[in-house]
């Protein structure tokens, strides 16, 4: 056997279960702490998920208990629609397995890796299966208890039964018992339970704690507009999708395939690109589609045309009402009520594209107050980014804008400020560095609109801080008139023969005018933004804003 | 049908090619310019590893030609012993496919993902299959034209034919063709070439660039020793693992099973094990292995036991054969003719473990010259790292050390000196931080031992510049002792009526002796480390040590 035959030999598939079980620190798995964070988080994120797609208002219930030193067990549950008995065992038993993954929506949950991947860490480090307790509230309760088939990616059932529910309830319970570590810090479980209730007003939280009870109660009782599943904009989809497409619809014309499986596309605008490929002829100054090019039929070289039409044709943007943005009204109380600042601002930009994908980008700032310095707060679809700050592009936005021109001092690339930036990227399919979900990817379009949203905010910022500073001068001149007015008042009364603490007074009053007519002037917003919204997909902060209350009862 | 159901019947697969596809930012294609930069070192990478294995002294050539504006043909070739016919499609043109995901040992590829992951982008920018031709040696020379079926995850060959060699040639060559841009600055094909060169000097390295051709020629012209296979270390093994190969085991009893699937472990310490984990007992002191219990007879709770004794007994360290580190010569020469610097030293660590696979640390320090200002060189397994240092354990180890105990000059986390770091993690498993292989994941024991890498060369700078000030000093002192020679002579020639010029001619020679006592009295290394050497791993340095040629021809 010569050298390339032996090399061949040692050619292997690998399961994706193995490949993660051997990189679990692309999915964040690479401390024990992060270990905790991560599998609360999974979950979590897909009770919100579910209760959002179901329509329920969410119901998140957390449980750590120690087992042993760094042994824990993890329960999460919630009370979404429950999963149908079928299905228990993939969801959570089979890498890239979901429901989100194909849909354009704004979900948390993308990938049909995250809880499946907890299960597999739990295993990896354990030994232990994972069990699910699930009811769709039709008076069965499903319990499974699952290991994965790592080499096959496929689930085990180790144990599996039905009880009759006494109550009709929905929901599922999944208990984990892993590897951990247990902290409370801003990277840890009740730090991401914390954000998450800021940005999920409507959700009511409760952590039981090795520590004890915390209670995250919800400040609206409404949720958010259901984000609609869109198809993909013709703008975003690459030769490669569009020729796979082209050999699988079911449209009998190319004309149809564009009207029918792109998102706002019509027919004019699907001639406009099919005329500029050079597909359709111009007849009388008409086009005329070739009504007998059939989509399988269409050449590697016809699609490319097609994707190279595609730039020059003037296209309607993609819908924005798959995005669902918290709203000017929501990060403003939020800001004020979590952080207690001085001065509050925030922008919800409109709707943006990358890749054919329709995202949205908001940014708060929060100024002053009982804040001490800088901080950055980063979200993704609601869920707040707690590592990898380094390669987020919401840090290069902020690092690359030049905040000197809003009066926001900065040193060596630092902000030496008592400032909170909040930034929050909504969108159907947002770029992950990696599978851990923890930073945005540095697709150029994105930085772009979390810098225009920063300097929007920064411009408010600065009118406020110019306006502070005036203040704060003609405070200082304020106090020394008050200084000298006891001197004063002592030389005109020798002078005048007037009582000496009549003269004074009358001059310390005559000080206090001026400046209530100097200040009444200028009106300065101290929180400002409002009165605004940013129209559509924010519509419930409107009446009901408010903020999770943060109580706790150890 | 209920919400559950309707929300049930949505769940489907991912295959993980429609993973990729849809999070090809993971593998780091999310701008043209690096996409170029991967394609070109997935392949370059793979061409390298062939060489290495099949003992082939490596000639690579890198040829990149523009077909339209953001629109490239990459083409690379190695002179390896080539691709079995049968493996070509696999190889190419499905994902999680290789021979080094399953073996323990120093590889730059390891994941199975690079290059067919490079087919993927280029058909889903461009639509074009991508091109193989390789010949075993065997007087034909087989070509492919492959595209990947993206739902099935499979190779889909376009076009193949045979045909024979006129010479008895062996290598692969590969050619994409793809949506990119072409830029020469470090983060570029060039720059990673460069470094390649430098952390492999007995390659030769042939790039025909848009811009002209460059030749990186070989310094060296012997091969690295050959890196061992290893089995894993007991050390490393977690719960989840060990109980998957007890059930999979040929091993007849337990004691077998420890010595003879796993690295270094001996009847001494699997006897010590099983004792701690109470699976054997202690008769008359000695401890007797139950010979009855199989493998598969292992119950979750005895793993466990396994698991926990392993802490608790002293097992020797994994074997260093696996690894090929540098050596302190190769680092020292290649940092000298590259950087021109005034001062270079260099450390090899000793080998160190992590999750039970061994690896090994190195550093370099460069200082002075013809350096402008700092820097930070990344390498693992010979592979320069050029993106995400943000995230990389190398950076987050450099930031932790307390540069200014070693007289180097820190500002605000920022080293303000004419210094080159260079860092070196050589391991069968590197743990990078996304698929795009470009940061080493932040494994507490990994960032340990680059800090006593950085601290231990460090030091010797330190010494160093010392030495450096000192003299610095002293020559101050003697230009002022100059200064006023002419002065000085001119009095005493009044005084003694000696000629002026034989006075400061004898001065200046008594302050030149002088000089040259104090100097003397400390020979100050400028290249430190030379005669010393890393041992193990890095004897090819020790004869033939040289750096690569680099000269341009454009």
């Amino acid at each position: 056997m010569g050298i390339a035959e032996e090399m061949g030999s040692k050619q292997r598939a690998i399961s994706v279960s193995q490949f993660f079980e051997k990189n679990r620190h692309l999915l964040g798995y690479d401390n024990k702490a992060k270990a905790m964070l991560i599998i609360v988080k999974e979950a979590v994120d897909n009770g919100l998920d579910a209760c959002e797609e179901a329509r329920i208002l969410p119901e998140i219930f957390v449980g750590i208990k120690q087992l042993e030193e760094e042994k824990f067990e993890i329960k999460i549950r919630d009370n979404g629609p429950g999963v149908v008995k079928e299905q228990i065992p993939k969801i959570f038993g089979r890498l890239l397995y979901g429901s989100k993954f194909h849909r354009l929506r704004q979900t948390r949950g993308q990938q049909g890796l995250g809880i499946s991947c907890a299960v597999l860490y739990s295993q990896l480090t354990t030994g232990s299966p994972t069990t699910i307790v699930s009811s769709t509230g039709d008076g069965k309760t499903h319990k499974y208890q699952i290991r994965i088939d790592v080499a096959k990616n496929k689930p085990m059932i180790v144990e599996t039964n039905v009880e009759d529910s006494e109550e009709r309830w929905h929901g599922t319970e999944v208990t984990f018992t892993s590897e951990a570590n247990y902290r409370e810090n801003k990277q840890s479980v009740l730090g991401y339970l914390k954000q998450t209730a800021i940005s999920n007003p409507y959700a009511d939280i409760v952590f039981e704690s090795p520590n004890g009870r915390v209670e995250f109660k919800r400040g609206l009782y409404r949720l958010p507009p259901e984000p609609k599943e869109i198809m993909p904009h013709i703008e975003g989809v690459e030769l490669g999708v569009l020729m796979r497409m082209l050999g699988e619809t079911k449209a009998r014309t190319v004309q149809t395939f564009f009207t029918t499986e792109f998102s706002r596309l019509g027919k004019r605008s699907a001639n406009d690109i099919l005329l500029k490929a050079g597909i359709t002829k111009q007849v009388d100054g008409r086009p005329i589609p070739d009504v007998r090019l059939r989509p399988s039929r269409v050449t590697d070289e016809q699609a490319r045309d097609i994707i190279h039409a595609v730039k020059h044709v003037k296209l309607i943007r993609p819908p924005t009402d798959c995005l669902s943005p918290l709203g000017m009204n929501l990060i403003n109380s939020g800001l004020m009520k979590e952080l207690n600042p001085e001065f509050v601002a925030s922008v919800t930009r409109p709707t943006a594209v990358y890749r054919g994908w329709p995202f949205q980008i908001e940014v708060g700032l929060a100024f002053g107050g009982s804040l001490q310095a800088f901080n950055l707060l980063r979200f993704a679809n609601r869920v707040p980014l707690l590592y990898q700050g380094g390669v987020c592009a919401i840090t290069k936005a902020v690092a690359e804008t030049d905040w000197r021109r809003y009066s926001i001092e900065v040193n060596r690339g630092s902000i030496e400020e008592p400032l909170v930036i909040f930034a929050h990227m909504a969108s159907v399919w947002v770029p992950f560095t990696s599978e851990s979900k923890e930073a945005i990817a540095n697709y150029d379009v994105i930085i772009k609109e979390i810098k225009l949203a920063l300097q929007e905010c920064a411009r408010k910022l600065s009118v406020w801080l110019s306006g502070k500073r005036k203040r704060a001068m003609l405070s200082k001149k304020k106090s020394i008139f008050e200084l000298y007015a006891g001197e004063t008042a002592h030389a005109l009364s020798t002078m005048t023969e007037y009582p000496k603490e009549e003269i004074k007074q009358k001059m310390l009053q005559i000080i206090n005018e001026k400046w209530e007519e100097l200040n009444g002037g200028e009106t300065i917003e101290e929180v400002e933004g409002e009165d605004q919204d940013s129209g559509e997909g924010s519509g419930e902060s409107d009446s009901e804003e408010g903020e999770p209350e943060y109580s706790s009862a150890g």
